[in-house]
């Protein structure tokens, strides 16, 4: 076995003034932006946790390089990261555009030695969780994530596929596993105890001890973390959360697959429907000059129970035109086809539920914490906020087989709206 | 991607005559039989369904010679079969030699070109199947495979291994998943339907076809295939029926590990159950002069509930003592532990009953019948088992999540010996 951790021959961190020269090479690239490399511009515009992101902007157009770097970024070379990572996420890409190529950006180009892709630039796309917090509605983003959600996660899963075909993908993805090593850290294990790097808001420190000393919840976590480990269902996206979109009135994209593996579906569905009921319960603590924040908020419950409608609905709808090995036509009528369906998207509600909780709590006082709580200035509502979301997540993770339906969570986030018992809870 | 039917270069079918020669050739082999090569004597005793098996015999000892031929022996060159199959038997036997080096064979030699593999001869030792038609008692069965199951799935699965392990395992065995899909053929979709070979007893015509239609078997017997395709929990023997298990009064051995592939625990030890239950539901067929056909029925009903209870307690044992990241002992207290294993466990037991069930019935009604029923000469009494025996199976499928324990298997199986209604119903 190589260590995951060597970086590949040749690899080099690069630096913002080695993009023109290096984008130059590329035939197809240089033509897109035009002009000669030494009137392009180059700006770093990293954002996420993990990696090096570019902006490089010609005079006849633009792209972006992403590079994985040997670590993380935000923490530094303490916590070293295989860049292999890129390799898995040019490989979801690829797979994601030919299945929902409305729903991600052009890869142009990719680069497994130095850990570069370079795609399209989204202009115009704003990254989902920061507009949210901004005001801002995305009215299609229930409809397209529901479907790209639908066709990436039906069509690599046995709904659709031959065994062999659906282990070749598990197996082509294997290689990823130190970042699912960390996604069960950081989500399902760290968040409960005394892990490095765990951040808690002021006035939540008692909440937060009481939530690592209740057995029912850490039972369900770790229930949870093993479903994540050994659900084998479809090819998933791996960390489909709000920062992982970026959308417009009338587009949706999904970028940042660098965590892709073959696992359980109602991990990339609980994703985004926990950061988005993050962002619903969030909406109260920000400034309410710039926008109805009660509409806001009420607007993002529906959201989030139309990406779980339209994903069922739209899976729904291609499993029974399936003609796989799995619901064979001439053993299993429409009706049991219709049936054994259904079963199968209980179970992934129940699923999605549940990782909807944990990947709630792992943004309060886990490592990771995000901008639908940490951009609100006052730290008594910032925490307030949080605890409504603790609440309503602890009751996803134990409540999630007696859950029947989205609007039995919607009426759960509402009744939880007024049970805070201040910090000292 | 290459042809998985492809026979490796150099691959040639042995004759019985060709395997002193071949054998001859590797030192240890021949040391070990002793002599010359000329005075050995081969004998075919190929008695599954794959492949061909021999005996070579010297003045020093003798060795078991597989070999693992391009098609299904019994069936012939109508179904072709891949030779890689010897592969992936080799390295899931080296691990459970590992793991439970008192209940495998040893390994002596492998060729995988030629699709070979060269082990003990475990003389004195019976195939159980056959044995326990013959009223063979072996005391030490259920205590000798709880063991080999708890600890071959407890060392290959998340509760010792941390993820990148797991996924090494699991990707090195992706290769087998032709073996997979024709597991998933035969066991969970050809019986329910009208596939070629599918063969039913004489009188039991009614039965069949009211099994295939009853829409809520169908929908167990297809959410059971939908948890062997998807539930990635341990590196699985993947065939353990009586016909894989080779024993005396003192030793168990475990052979015919082919079929091995990443999958859920409850289908090794539903194998292993379901095919006691149908030995113990046969017995009474059997000619009564030679044994207490009743007792021995008794015994083998308490062999298979002995079969749960020592894996289940081995397996319990295992996972108090695992220091792995599952069940980081820093977050979750002994009685957390203690849950979150009991948790697990009771879902392999459900997963276990149904897997039990489904076997039961692909044995009656799908392809592969077994010497329990056939060696019953009375095709009446034959049919009248193996109603009792549908019974019971359908039953354990629809019934698994509501039963509570080994008990109420046991239970069940009494109450449905009364329930025959004729070859008719």
């Amino acid at each position: 076995m190589t260590d995951e951790f060597e970086t590949p021959d040749g690899y080099r961190i690069l630096h913002v003034e080695d993009l023109a020269p290096q984008i130059a090479a590329i035939a197809d690239l240089r033509k897109r932006l035009g002009g000669a490399p030494e009137a392009w511009t180059a700006a770093e515009i990293s954002d996420g946790n993990m990696n090096a992101v570019y902006r490089l902007t010609g005079p006849s157009g633009s792209l972006i390089v992403k590079q994985a770097l040997p670590y993380i970024r935000v923490i530094g070379e303490g916590w070293p990261f295989p860049v292999s990572r890129i390799h898995f996420e040019a490989a979801a890409m690829a797979r994601q555009a030919e299945l929902a190529p409305a729903h991600v950006p052009a890869l142009l180009h990719r680069d497994d030695g130095l850990g570069l892709l370079v795609m399209e630039d989204l202009r115009g796309h704003a990254v989902v969780r920061q507009a949210l917090v901004a005001g801002t509605h995305f009215p299609r983003l229930a409809a397209h994530m529901g479907e790209f959600l639908a066709r990436t996660l039906f069509f690599t899963s046995d709904f659709h596929l031959a065994t062999p075909q659906t282990s070749a993908i598990e197996a082509a993805f294997s290689g990823n596993a130190h970042l699912c090593r960390t996604s069960e850290d950081v989500i399902f294990t760290g968040p409960y105890g005394e892990a490095p790097y765990n951040r808690v808001t002021r006035g939540n420190e008692a909440v937060a001890a009481a939530l690592r000393g209740d057995r029912d919840l850490k039972r369900a976590a770790c229930e949870m973390k093993l479903v994540y480990r050994t659900r084998s269902q479809a090819l998933l996206h791996g960390d489909l959360h709000t920062g992982s979109v970026m959308a417009t009135a009338t587009e949706t994209r999904v970028i940042d697959a660098e965590w892709a593996f073959f696992g359980p579906m109602g991990f990339d569905i609980g994703a985004l429907v926990g950061n988005l009921l993050l962002s619903a319960i969030s909406q109260p603590g920000h400034d309410g000059a710039r926008c109805d924040r009660a509409a806001l908020s009420d607007r993002l419950l529906q959201t989030a129970s139309d990406v779980w409608t339209h994903f069922a609905e739209c899976f729904a709808a291609l499993a029974a035109r399936a003609g796989g090995e799995l619901l064979a036509p001439a053993i299993y009528d429409e009706t049991s086809r219709r049936a054994i369906v259904a079963d199968h998207l209980r179970s992934v509600f129940e699923d999605m539920l549940g990782f909807a909780g944990a990947k709630m709590i792992r943004r309060i006082i886990g490592i990771s914490h995000v901008e639908d709580f940490e951009l609100i200035g006052d730290v008594a509502v910032r925490a307030e906020r949080e605890r409504h979301a603790l609440r309503v997540a602890r009751r996803l993770l134990l409540e999630r087989r007696d859950i029947a339906a989205m609007d039995a969570v919607r009426d759960l986030v509402r009744a939880e709206a007024a049970g805070d018992a201040g910090p000292g809870r």
